[in-house]
């Protein structure tokens, strides 16, 4: 499975097999992915920047730290189904605004101006 | 674009050319990726459900919410790259997962039963 | 106990004992009460706006959420504590704010205008 | 001001001036705190571990971060109130479960172990 279209597919058997479709508008959805954000961010929160970095070389927590990756692309996959956006391409056009706003000479390595990656 | 590898490929050249890889750790896009998530939230927070479904029915904010999850997904992206994570692989292993846990039968219709999608 | 003073005076303490003040960075504890966000958000996800006002009638949910809104309390006095805010006065402030900005007459029961208590 | 409970009654006039308690149920509370969370966390998301302990040298930072934690503060106990807790026994009580699961020899100075602060 490589097209998010196919996961969104698969999320939506998964909801009407357990008629489940009645939970999922977009406000529990966006409840939902604010739940497992939380727990992915509870991973990292107490590692030093650094350490984040090499959580790779602790298997239990790179295993856990996977599986919330997982949960998080779920939610956001099975939310912007029900509202009909095209992840890809939100993605792709905020990044070309991003190139436009940030130009690389005038904020290059530059903390204080370089809060938003897009 | 169709492959989230080729959009970790261009936020990997997006953030080379400003110099802001020293920025992009896991533990700080984990929160870039809380504050991203946050917006989206409070796009829907004072809708009943109902109106959370109809939100494409309002275009400005059907705008607002594009740019979020197109945000969202870039710093989610972005984080797996750097963690070497997958997340076709994790979302649909996690969802196999789901698919064990909460057989259609016993699950069927139960708000009480349903928390976890995955 | 009724100031918040006295909390975050005990919480000190709590983390002196445990030398675990290396690990109390503003930084770390916005992650951290983050994730106590997370879960408290959690708690509510599949339930209707009118459902979550009667949560009370559940006694183990309403004791689950007790227990998290005690952790987001915890970490937000903690965390403001480190940052030298007096929570109560800027709370106030900004409730000053609001009433400035949204009068009752131009304001009165609004949803698309109500987004902000403050 | 110096009471929660002094704060919860601000918080409920407000409302009422507004005819905005049909907007205050404690999902769509959740939600506003988990928007004002998100950005405070934006406000902390590049910096370092370091960098967050001196963020009060930075009076602009400071106001925003102040501003932050103030509307923290002010949804949360928006949401307890409605929800009948009293944040300051809620907090007390995890703390008091706290001191008991992490005896202070066992957890001394270990990241590992110290995951929770309450």
């Amino acid at each position: 499975m490589r097209e998010i279209g196919e996961l969104a597919e698969r999320l939506r058997e998964f909801a009407a097999e357990r008629d489940w479709e009645q939970f999922h508008t977009p406000k529990n959805l966006a409840m939902a992915l604010t739940g497992e954000v939380g727990e992915l961010v509870a991973e990292l929160q107490w590692l030093t920047p650094e350490e984040s970095l090499k959580v790779r070389d602790d298997p239990e927590a790179a295993a856990r730290i996977r599986a919330e990756l997982g949960d998080v692309f779920i939610y956001l996959t099975r939310l912007a189904d029900l509202l009909g956006v095209d992840l890809m391409q939100a993605a792709s056009d905020k990044l070309e605004d991003s190139r436009r706003r940030y130009d690389p000479e005038s904020y290059r390595g530059s903390a204080r101006k370089a809060p938003p990656l897009s």
